[in-house]
């Protein structure tokens, strides 16, 4: 029997660098699966479709959100985004973790519904450094910048409500933080009472020692 | 301001291998501190007072009680063992973490009085194995032995009240596993508000990032 996978959702202010911390806990983890958000959005320079976003036009976004083939969907600074439901409970069962990239609203949506996801909330050193990132980006017009500087501390007062915190200092070592959170909640007896279970009823804990592949 | 330090408490059936475990992490993590235990069981062959146990008679343990020096104490196989209150306080005020290795029964008083600790089973990859390590410890009677063995199943119920499930398979690995819990329990949202704070009111998640030293 495989064990269920953990469902892992990042969220933290544009520019706190979630994206790039990411890209490095995929690239080092072959058990992690990353799910790929559906946007309407226009991709930003060097964005492939179907490696960083789903492109779709807003048509094609509102049938995915009528046949209910999004596990959350939310409309920021004026586009949507949403994660397509199908491929992330795929990966979950054949005992994947997954790692939803998506902003505070759409975490908050999939908290309700997958109360056993592991949310961590990511954090820039400073508001200064946050500023410094988006700008040196080069992606976004003054405008968006402005609007996404405007929205931080909404974004912030949010990050009550995951339960880890990582203060993105240095890649590297969020990285390795965040390593550590998905070991130690593998660990968890909630996720282990199998264990226990086996022990009593045959005298050994079984193959799914503490559901580390 | 000194972050404080978080209290580990580590129980497992004896055999299970907390002991090892224990030293191999106090060794490489010098932000860890061991609480020692007050006991009025005899010295095994080659422990020491005051690094393995404080040994003590059963008058001094009682005047301990009577005058609140401990944090919790309990009866297991007709000796008792308890937890100096002063050191453990103390050290957690520095900004140390303190390891309890204690039986089940402390540990739930323990639980009651300090919610915000973390508890740790140890299991055993089979009870053949715990048989085993028990007798090649060849440190107790086979009338302790066969005691120690009857109350497994009944220790081994207590294991659903603890946060974290490590089995022992390898010392090593099981030393790994409980390094990436404090990690992980550093990182809780609840222990770092004070970061979220700090950037709302000063712009900057401060020198405590994480409370990691």
């Amino acid at each position: 029997m495989t064990q269920q996978g953990i469902l892992i959702v990042v969220s933290g202010p544009s520019g706190a660098g979630k994206g790039t911390i990411c890209q490095e806990l995929l690239s080092s983890n072959p058990n992690l699966k990353y799910s790929i958000s559906a946007t309407t959005r226009q991709p930003r320079t060097g964005e492939v479709n179907g490696r960083n976003y789903l492109f779709v036009t807003k048509d094609r976004f509102k049938g995915m959100i009528e046949n209910d083939e999004l596990l959350e969907w939310a409309e920021v600074y004026g586009n949507f985004y949403g994660t397509p439901r199908q491929y992330v409970l795929e990966q979950l069962n054949k005992g994947y973790d997954v790692v939803l990239e998506i902003d505070t609203q759409g975490a908050m949506k999939v908290k309700e519904k997958s109360p056993a996801g592991v949310f961590i909330y990511i954090l820039p050193p400073s508001l200064d450094e946050l500023a410094d990132r988006i700008h040196k980006r080069g992606t976004d017009s003054l405008e968006v910048i402005k609007n996404r500087l405007q929205c931080v501390n909404g974004e912030l007062a949010q990050a009550h409500n995951y339960h880890y915190i990582v203060t993105n200092d240095q890649v590297p070592a969020a990285v390795e933080k965040i390593e550590s959170i998905i070991v130690a909640e593998k660990l968890r007896t909630v996720r282990n009472t199998v264990l226990i279970d086996n022990l009593y009823r045959t005298g050994s804990v079984g193959n799914e020692t503490n559901a580390i592949k």
